[in-house]
């Protein structure tokens, strides 16, 4: 502010090493249209699916609560993931199905942006899982769930779909 | 994981009616110009009217915390409703007039985008309404408002205005 | 910072006339429980109600949609509304009831705290209103919607009841 | 608002079936310590586990960053998961252990609540899984994740461990 | 999941140095009563300071505008600020005063807490101060402020003054 | 609502001064790249400068968690600070340098937008040095930190440089 604090070069030691965290310059990407699908498959006990698939639980409607939890966090990707870019989002749809005691969640984000649109779909299934879970969780604290980008297209590094797609998926 | 949790395409049940909500596709909508005005009309006693626009609330000054809070409102529009596409607002403005003891207040929002602004106007009328009922709640706890479109420009169904206006829209 | 930026007191000019706006003093308040009922009743046409109501809407579950987005605003409030304090929420319900081509929405919020919960019934009901709105825009521009608090009851004011409920009122 | 607005009861439908969403009463529960541990585990290709190990991802030092992101979601849970009760944490880590191409993290939680934290340490551990995927999805999109409940303490339901946990669980 | 995944411990390599970030555990404080001030003190042009001190600026009132904002923020200050622990402020006000061309900004908060409010007072300046900037920087974008604790009180460590406070902190 | 509640245009009062508080118009205006920088300086007692330069505070890593706290605060700029536009960043990065016992920090910010991005570049650095704050508080509670803009390319009113820029600025 006044002279007496004005810095010397000479004493200056930057603390950022080469590997800093930084959001990556994507300024000079065109602006592409883009959609990605992720998965999120959780694996529960029996008692805790007949629950779910019988709407008994008592919390309420699992499914429709998951599905607009789901998309919410899509469009708040950005300030979840620190690195994201923020997108605006042009479609999301979340849906569900049941393969024995084990439910099938995939969610589908589309833009028109820069970057893709990866990690909101990745995040969309992850939060809708994460709100079964805390709807069954009185009946049956070991559920697990495993997320899983299931395919994407645009983008300078092309398409991509995974060699086992969930059958349930778009 | 591994192959024994692989699925079975006849045993999956999907649990989407067509009716599930989402977030519907506007990829392939133009990018225009959009306006949109929304208002809020509170209804008070004399007494909290009288407070209002005499300025001598206990909290302090209801209408500059109102035309904040309702225009800090528009810009979370896509987080609080949950199919709404995320927009970026070229502008906002909210105005307020007095009509006995009725508050009048008119959010104007504007955009670039595939889009409208109905939804960021009327959010912005709501809480700015909802701000003035938290200055005024403790005077007169009877306080309703109700709120509407007035009018709104762009987009592919074309421009709509209401048959009767408040006169005070800009 | 250094002696020639030190302020003189006789130079100083408050700004700040007594009604600026703050958050009160609630320090002192003990804590207590704390409940209210606020509503939210929508307006429409015909044709908007016989589409929410038989659910063929074309972004899917109004009502479902609108539960969960203003059960997630009540959380919220003291974000939206800037001089409300933040409170710990213990419940929060949402109920809808049709009468006619009307739509009634009442959110019911309880707390332990030091301040009361209307503004986060009147958040919860106003957000699923406009939810609401947000699913039926295509269909009718026209709908409106007032809101006004129910009733509450704890803190140091006592308890409140409309005169007039609404009949579905929990 | 006015009389001929009034409702009629007898016309009054309720559409809210008994399974309807609602955040459930808590308000009674005792404010008790609690405490929840939950894990994310990483599969992902020898390459990506390389680049993350070695650190030379292009976005920068991803442990770090997964890191502030999961303690930083932990806080927003009740915002995400539309049916938890908001909580004040008064303790959050999250710790990373690599075993060969895997990625472990825990998360751990601490409140004085009405309720337990295992969606908050579930949250942590997902979001922090989902900026690790962010950082390495350029060298690796088949990378999959699975989070599962470790253990927890505190609650009218007791205590809670998993029978396998994971060996760097704290 | 399966045995195949289990880990074994002697292959587990722990990526937490010593010094990883957390939030430190505070559950067995007492909840006792805190207050803190910061203050924010912006030096500008002259010509800045007479269209803000004329309140001719473009944007609008900028006194009121920053208020508001400074207020919102010590609400959020636990998202902000990754290790602070969420408080339920139970007070917030914002003093402006003019000293020549300088604005003096002090925020002043209080909680029953765990932990104390410095962080959330110094939010509310700093973002309040930020505000002004972004207010005036049509005009003078070579503006800068300082931030600084002023004073705070309870708590373990005990009191705190600065030894040359702000004139007009309260 | 009712023909009785019809406003008469001769009552109505615009409680809107010229200075009212509003989001100005940018629709007009081109969408062009943009960068800006600002720097944050951080003046602390000896022990604080030693303990976060050696890394030994009880709350962990304050270099990294700074710097991610800054890149998300840039992200949600228009959250808080009310006037400013929604922007799309391209880019973000923040750096720091000791420069005897002072820190600077600059946090860079690039878009493509109608509106410049100085407000993100402050508020990143504001945010990283409040955390830094926050990381050394239990040592140096008079710890002050000034905040500027360092410089700023694009828009109509063309770039700017401060005279005296920080050594370390890239």
């Amino acid at each position: 502010m006044s002279s007496s604090t004005k810095t010397s070069v000479t004493a200056l030691t930057h603390l950022d090493e080469t590997g800093a965290a930084h959001m990556v310059h994507v300024g000079d990407k065109p602006v592409t249209a883009r959609t990605a699908s992720a998965s999120a498959r959780l694996t529960m006990s029996a008692a805790a699916a007949a629950a779910l698939f019988n709407q008994t639980l008592a919390k309420g409607d699992a499914i429709a609560t998951a599905r607009i939890a789901g998309i919410q966090a899509t469009k708040r990707t950005a300030e979840l993931i620190p690195l994201c870019h923020p997108l605006p989002l042009t479609h999301v749809s979340i849906i569900f199905a049941q393969v024995d005691n084990t439910l099938h969640i995939t969610c589908t984000c589309a833009t028109d942006g820069k970057t893709g649109v990866e990690m909101e779909a990745l995040t969309g299934a992850s939060v809708a899982a994460l709100t079964i879970y805390d709807m069954l969780k009185s009946i049956d604290r070991t559920l697990t769930f495993d997320v899983r980008l299931e395919h994407k297209t645009g983008g300078s590094r092309g398409d991509y779909a995974r060699s086992t797609p969930e059958p349930e998926t778009p």
